[in-house]
């Protein structure tokens, strides 16, 4: 051990627990529960997970692994292969774990981020026998410093009855101090959460437990794996100037001014897109209230658009990576990192009045949103902090492109083969075709909006002939049950949804 | 007018203003938008809604309406034979409107309670040209007293153009002081809602508006309509037992005590059922939470067992009215009435930790729940506070009878119809068979322990078909889509979702 890293454990006695990632994997035993951090590839542990997967090898045990939200490092993928995990919770987005989970080999539970943490607080779920957190340092009284995400780490330390800290060199220290963890306590016991603006410091710098509970330390200088982000292009920039023009309608209707309102925007790249394309917009002193902070954040902090940005994990490309934690000092001032309770706790979203967007996998011609399962059945990722935000936002926008799989599928179909956001909780819808705000709409008033603005023309005919004859069954929310699947049936036997032989001739 | 109720106008100037409903009716233009008082039957106005019926017979015309939630008073089945309503919102209960609805005679939105505040707030929903509200009295610098139901009657009438109030002499003065009216104010310029306790105090006793907009009033003395409630049959009484030993059991897991936690319980007779249930058993010092008071609640003070109640409406039957409007003194000071928004708040009911009983009218093997649509398409009431509740409570809690319609539909599906609650907002479902603890639970899982616990005999081995037979495909949520739907085909064409030989034959 350096000197280097025995300075980053200031309590003399948790020296003496620097253990190699083998021994602590060790410790772990069949049936336990392990809270990892760990949020959208940021901030995960990256050597004791590893040396568990070794063990697996040797003798075989299932562990639950309960995380912030996904790992990076390919822990999920080594996880799944090693079949090592009983049940995994709250939120994966890894392709080789989706295998598993979809061929019933581990359980998977699909939770709103905001959950997770009631559930253990209240002992519904748990216990956790290992807390496993990356840090940057651990203090004298036994807080410890997060690195690039907070997720659910503060909830598992505090909860936990042994504590693993993987100390991680690569991460640059000077995060240090832009934390806030808070601990709202036991519901009917807790107080209002204080926060009234996206800048609101209410916490501590670190989470703080008792030093005895942390039973090892382990050093790693790896850094967190690159977003998987894919850059704009012509169709998600065009996504992006329905949505801008949506809210430049907004504002003139007086309900918005040129500051928005704090900015939720969930993972993937139409809401990169729609972020990028405020760049040389009129927008300005913008703040972010969201999860994951995308490449995009980060721009428009350069560009002078946003001032501030609260998220609870940092997630970049590689290149963003270099030039944000090499220049951090310029970002220091402007961020703070929040557990996923406080990033996605319901009464600050709805205090706060967040514009939220977020990407459906598929959307009704009633505006119900599926945003996790392929066909009602298949686990994409799982619904992550969507159903927090959509629900208690000022504005619960949900983009998608109106096409999927070379034209194949529509992304808007008759019924969504599984719901995840309810026609309740969704306000406008947007695709490249343009965008449709369903605010104060009955149903039937809004699937014309729907199919006129957002459908594909290659599908348009083919929705009207369906919603033209649920209407003649009538009802609040006319179907045809036993064709409002047909589409995805189709799918299946024909690999497409075309069913409409012009259409499908014209090609 | 009588001495007595020109006391009830305090404001010199206002007691010019009184007219018969019939001119307050005249104002009102085709095209407005009406904001009404009025929530399960309680404290909706009685007269200016049927001088409007009246003057419909002359000359057409539509109007929006607003309300709390569902009125009392036949005034929506006139409405709806009157055909004078474009668009109704955010509930109704009537079974003529219903048909309206259904027919597509007429718009109907199906809101979260607490919603529909945010909407009208932000500008995106109204403007509300006239709001009509029923009062016990109006003081001197213009603050309304409600009566038996706040609902949204604050929100409409800072909100509107016009106010008409309808001065009630059948409601006991002695509602005075019971209200507490808060006006949160715009999202992003809001505080905390300082509200800890469910007796905690944090508003004013009335609507406090400017008096040049109450453009009249109007005297009205009738009672509100008795609740529809029906009494505790076998069956509600038994799924009352099973959600007891449920909450028993929480509390030798230690996660509750015996006061358990504030209760909202939903419109029904199984959660009426269930709070009588109480009545003789070891839980005390209970406190309520809820939207509306039913006559159990009453029964409960009396019997000691409840300390305090928060409501936003009291609906009681017509013998109860009597005797807690007869006896009032002796219920005041355990009562607080708040706007639905209050009542219903995200903030309030995860803060507190509300267990939540509300009634499904179907769930799935997967625990998603469908409160509103039978058989996906026609609306029978609408989603009401459940959504509210149940995505922010301590315990999600739904219930139903195993059947319906003398055993011919199974309120248990392969796939509900229609989706206002996912699987992941739903923590307990009960039926007269059981209960299924959902909480930390895949998919996977929760199916053999929903049709074990929850499924009538006749309905078991038909489910667990479909279940073997969607396992065989796979996925993190196994179905059949082309058979998804198959239990409501069945029931249009055969008139039950009985589809095992056996079971047919035997009966
Ligand atoms: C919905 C979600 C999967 C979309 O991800 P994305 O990367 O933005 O979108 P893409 O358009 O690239 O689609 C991803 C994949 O789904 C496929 N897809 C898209 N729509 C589809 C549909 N209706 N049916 C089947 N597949 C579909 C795409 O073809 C693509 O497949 P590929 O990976 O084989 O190329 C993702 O946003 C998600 O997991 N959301 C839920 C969680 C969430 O919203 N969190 C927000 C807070 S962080
Ligand atoms: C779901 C809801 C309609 C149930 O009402 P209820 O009076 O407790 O339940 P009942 O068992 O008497 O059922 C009502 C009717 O629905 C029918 N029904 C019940 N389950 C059914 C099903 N799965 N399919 C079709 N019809 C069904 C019943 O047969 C009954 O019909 P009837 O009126 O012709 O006799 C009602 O609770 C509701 O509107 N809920 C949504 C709003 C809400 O939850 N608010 C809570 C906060 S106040």
């Amino acid at each position: 051990m350096t000197n280097i890293q025995l300075d980053r454990i200031e309590n003399e006695a948790l020296r003496n627990r620097v253990v190699t990632p083998e021994e602590a994997a060790s410790w772990i035993g069949d049936g336990m529960t392990l809270g990892l951090s760990g949020f959208t590839r940021a901030g995960d542990v990256k050597a004791v997970p590893f040396a568990l997967v070794d063990r697996a090898k040797e003798n075989g045990f299932k562990v639950n692994v309960f995380t912030g939200a996904s790992l990076g490092s390919d822990v999920d993928t080594l996880f799944a292969e090693a079949g090592i995990v009983n049940k995994r919770l709250p939120f994966q987005a890894d392709p080789t774990m989706r295998k598993s989970i979809n061929a019933g080999d581990m359980f998977f539970v699909d939770q709103h981020l905001s959950h997770t943490a009631e559930l253990v607080r209240s002992g519904a779920m748990g216990p956790i026998d290992f807390a496993i957190v990356e840090a940057i340092a651990v203090k004298e009284d036994g807080t410890i410093i997060p690195t690039t995400s907070v997720g659910n780490s503060s909830l598992f330390a505090t909860h936990a009855k042994n504590i693993i800290v993987e100390i991680n060199m690569a991460q640059t220290p000077l995060l240090e101090g832009i934390h806030d963890i808070y601990e709202p306590g036991k519901q009917g016991e807790r107080g209002p959460i204080p926060i009234l603006k996206a800048d609101d410091r209410i916490g501590a710098p670190g989470i703080k437990v008792d030093p005895e509970l942390i039973r090892g330390i382990v050093f790693t200088d790896q850094a967190d794996s690159p977003s998987t982000i894919v850059q704009p292009d012509e169709e998600t920039k065009i996504m992006a100037e329905h949505l801008l023009s949506f809210l430049r309608k907004e504002i003139e209707l007086g309900r918005l001014d040129e500051t928005l309102a704090p900015l939720q925007s969930g993972i993937g790249s139409v809401a990169n897109a729609v972020l990028h394309g405020m760049i040389d917009s009129e927008f300005k002193n913008l703040e972010v209230y969201s999860e994951v902070l995308q490449d995009a954040v980060f721009d428009l902090m350069d560009a002078g658009k946003v001032d501030f940005a609260s998220c609870c994990s940092i997630t970049l490309s590689d290149e963003k990576m270099k030039q944000v934690f090499g220049n951090f000092e310029k970002y220091r001032d402007k961020l703070i990192m929040r557990p996923q309770e406080m990033s996605n706790h319901p009464e600050l979203i709805r205090r706060l009045g967040l514009i939220s967007i977020n990407t459906a996998l598929e959307f009704d011609i009633y505006g119900n949103v599926n945003s996790t399962h392929v066909s009602g059945t298949k686990m994409m990722n799982g619904i992550g902090g969507s159903g927090d935000f959509a629900r208690n936002a000022r504005l619960a926008i949900f983009v998608t492109k109106s096409v999927a799989k070379g034209g194949n599928i529509s992304s808007i179909v008759p019924f969504v083969s599984h719901v995840d956001h309810t026609e309740h909780d969704v306000d406008i819808v947007v695709t490249e075709q343009g965008y449709a705000d369903l605010r104060g709409l009955a149903p039937r008033e809004r699937v014309p909006l729907i199919i006129e603005n957002c459908v594909h023309p290659d599908y348009k005919k083919q929705l009207w002939a369906y919603y033209q004859e649920a209407l003649e069954r009538g009802g609040q929310t006319p179907h045809v049950l036993e064709k409002a699947f047909s589409w995805h049936q189709h799918l299946a036997e024909h690999g497409t949804m075309k069913m409409d032989k012009e259409v499908v001739e014209a090609k």
